[in-house]
């Protein structure tokens, strides 16, 4: 009878537990499409303030807006974390064109890499060798790369279904071309633009010179996908053709700048802290709506929403918008170092930096059995169709968290948009969805709040019938 | 031992059929994102041929347009298939205002609703009255709606994550708006559009006057959005303002058009017929890329897509592109009545008409048998992502082909922005991406396929195994 009592009770309990947390979904789904903050917040940093380059006075304008509207949230604690990032600018506007014959030439548009140095005064005018990937370098060697042009035109691969992987299979050209082709005395790189689009933005992105010296590094600029297909057909037609362009970029001292904190302190176990992020930082040629004032915005929203739905957490939750994630990764760096130092016990941190398209799920780095857990939640998600949970990426911001204990996850927008926009001038507010956006900042806020309702604990079983 | 090897074969034929449509759906996918012809037509549909209204000129050059690209594809047949429809012109543009005193006055965005009359010339100026559902207008009565215009200003429900449930929700003010303030003696209609988005655009939408008399029809416009928040506004602080609005639309006679129809036949049972379509009418203010531009030029890749991936079809297969979904139905109607007349066998129907978005999956009208078997497939559509198998509803134009035998199904893409662009002048070719529209394509040819391959039978559990 004893068992049968306690059997009883604890289907009743289980079934409680469920009915709460479909009403509290319920809450913050509703919350956030009726009456989310995200939107207009993103409005501001879109178009109120901009591109939020590291080190740039836009940057600093957005750290003191979101701390001042972290500051009207009710929050327990908001903080700045201050962080050197560094500082690279763009100068006046870059300048290309395709020379078939003197006198005789065709403008493409493109931009300078972030990290890119100039071209001497004056541009740099030369013949090009095209390639498929900085590999095709080695084979090539010196003789057919001295003093030419390398361009380097790898299409991303359009039929993978998630447009991350088309963008892993080719980052690393634009990311490691300038270092390769100068090793074989190439005076400059044209990379195509990371686009699975045919259009006319280039779009930039970091690269690196690795530990080549000064003296030896080389320019570096992305070309539109349109003319990087104009660029090779004409080459195919003209070997003996020159390209030109002119850029005006420079690495300055690195600035002070910040990561901005806002915290709810948790109600029984403070000390167990969760993260969830995006960076404030983006590139310039846009305003960074979706890479990353979406994540930003989201992330604040998830500490409204629980507010607003009357959630107190039982574990420390903060929204950390992270500084210099593009070039430098400097604040999530400066973050994972602070809290090291101070011991502090992070369980789990989420980020948000896919952008701000229809949310399908979330990617999980953690234990499998974590996984199975978080699975087992598939069915409250599924009214609003949240289907996709499964073993991938969490985000570049809180990767330097990482360690045994933590479970770090991604936000797994839909994708195919994504690299449309991305770095590009055309990542701008118009081109998010409000409801797209609200749907992402409320599956965050859910996901956070059975991750503090139930924890990462994976060796009970009973995990959900604690409370 | 006999028992042994059949077992064996069993397990052997069924990983063999699994493997097989893992490699075809592979094929499907890889050709539509790399290789696919939808957004090309849609470009042509959208850009060289435009809004599509039944019984317009552009309507007729898109059945030509459209019949000729079947033919390019290798079909067995290709028809037209003839269908009277009506025909309703806009004739000038719309004009209104609000006046809150005489000569001061603001323009407000507004648009005929199709079906409706005009204004008597000169148009029509009056006080308002507002309400949220044409349900409220028999509470007021005659005395206070009398000699006004009725202004219905319902918002669509934002926190239902399917915007379609909030459009139903909504859709009968459009709809029958005039019909009934007609009763009370009001002189116009004016309804807030259909647009979850706070915006400019009005949107048009289908309504009716059901067996109300000529001479006791008034004429019902869509007010933008906007505009609907800032004439609510206004009446609040002013109920003695008055309503400015002329529109010149017209009902013509009924003129000839057509549904445009491609097939391939049945290998094995040419009588078993499977219908993949869209409507090709639409409204005349965008042109139609979502609604439903998308629909027909994903259906005709159905057919292109089956052939380039090698799969040869034992049931007829046939993309039919309807006429007239906007404004009649006519084309659906005549296609069911044709196909009822010749005693032919329809199994299944699938019809996409939601817009060009990235596919999520679909719903379907069918026994929970027939269910069960599609849900079946869903590990071979994990990999697009495609994870909605429910049943729900499927399309206009193939709903008079409901009967005990076939199977209909709805693609379902993601919902979230179709009514932005809905029967509004931004319904326009920029805002489909070509990819989302292509994996619609693709998730469509694999659902033909499969439904091809294994059938609608569902009384023996052993319909894999048939191949």
């Amino acid at each position: 009878m004893k068992q049968l009592i306690l059997l009883l009770s604890i289907v009743i309990t289980c079934q409680l537990s469920a009915q709460t947390d479909t009403e509290n979904l319920k809450k913050i789904y509703d919350n956030s499409l009726t009456n989310g903050m995200s939107y207009q917040w993103l409005d501001h940093l879109s178009n109120q303030i901009g591109g939020r380059l590291s080190g740039s006075l836009n940057a600093e304008i957005a750290v003191q807006y979101t701390k001042e509207q972290f500051e009207t949230l009710g929050l327990d604690k908001v903080w700045l974390q201050p962080v050197m990032v560094p500082r690279w600018i763009r100068g006046a506007p870059e300048f290309a064109y395709i020379e078939t014959s003197p006198g005789k030439t065709t403008s493409v548009n493109i931009c300078a890499l972030g990290g890119s140095i100039a071209t001497p005064t004056g541009g740099v005018k030369a013949n090009l060798i095209e390639v498929e990937t900085y590999k095709d370098l080695e084979a090539l060697g010196e003789t057919k790369i001295k003093g030419k042009i390398v361009f380097i035109n790898r299409p991303m691969q359009a039929n993978l279904i998630n447009t991350f992987e088309a963008y892993g299979g080719c980052s690393s050209e634009r990311y490691n071309g300038a270092k390769e082709a100068a090793k074989y005395g190439a005076l400059a790189v044209i990379v195509r633009s990371l686009n699975l689009r045919l259009d006319d933005y280039p779009h930039t992105g970091s690269m690196s010179y690795g530990d080549l010296p000064n003296s030896q590094r080389i320019p570096s600029a992305a070309i539109s996908t349109n003319d990087a297909e104009l660029l090779s057909g004409m080459i195919a037609l003209n070997k003996d053709l020159k390209f030109y362009f002119s850029q005006n970029c420079k690495q300055l001292a690195d600035v002070q700048s910040y990561n901005v904190i806002g915290e709810i302190t948790g109600s029984e176990f403070p000390n167990e802290v969760i993260v969830v992020g995006g960076h404030l930082d983006s590139w310039d040629l846009g305003d960074g709506s979706h890479d990353d004032g979406a994540g930003v915005v989201q992330s604040m929203d998830v500490l409204r929403l629980l507010k607003e739905s009357g959630i107190r957490p039982k574990r420390t939750i903060r929204a950390v918008l992270f500084m210099n994630e593009e070039n430098g990764l400097r604040g999530g760096k400066k973050y994972a170092e602070v809290a090291k130092k101070k011991g502090e016990n992070h369980i789990f941190a989420l980020e948000s930096d896919s952008g701000g398209f229809t949310p399908r799920g979330f990617s999980f780095q953690s234990s499998e059995a974590m996984l199975a857990k978080v699975q087992s939640w598939r069915s409250l998600f599924k009214p609003y169709l949240i289907h996709y949970f499964e073993a991938g990426y969490s985000g570049a911001d809180i990767g330097p968290l990482k360690n045994d204990n933590i479970v770090l996850a991604g936000l797994r927008p839909d994708s195919q948009r994504y690299f449309d926009h991305h770095h590009a001038a055309n990542d701008t507010f118009e081109h998010v969805n409000k409801r797209e956006l609200e749907l992402g900042a409320a599956s965050m806020t859910a996901l956070i709040y059975l991750i503090d309702k139930y924890g990462t604990d994976t060796i009970t079983n009973d995990t959900e019938l604690k409370d």
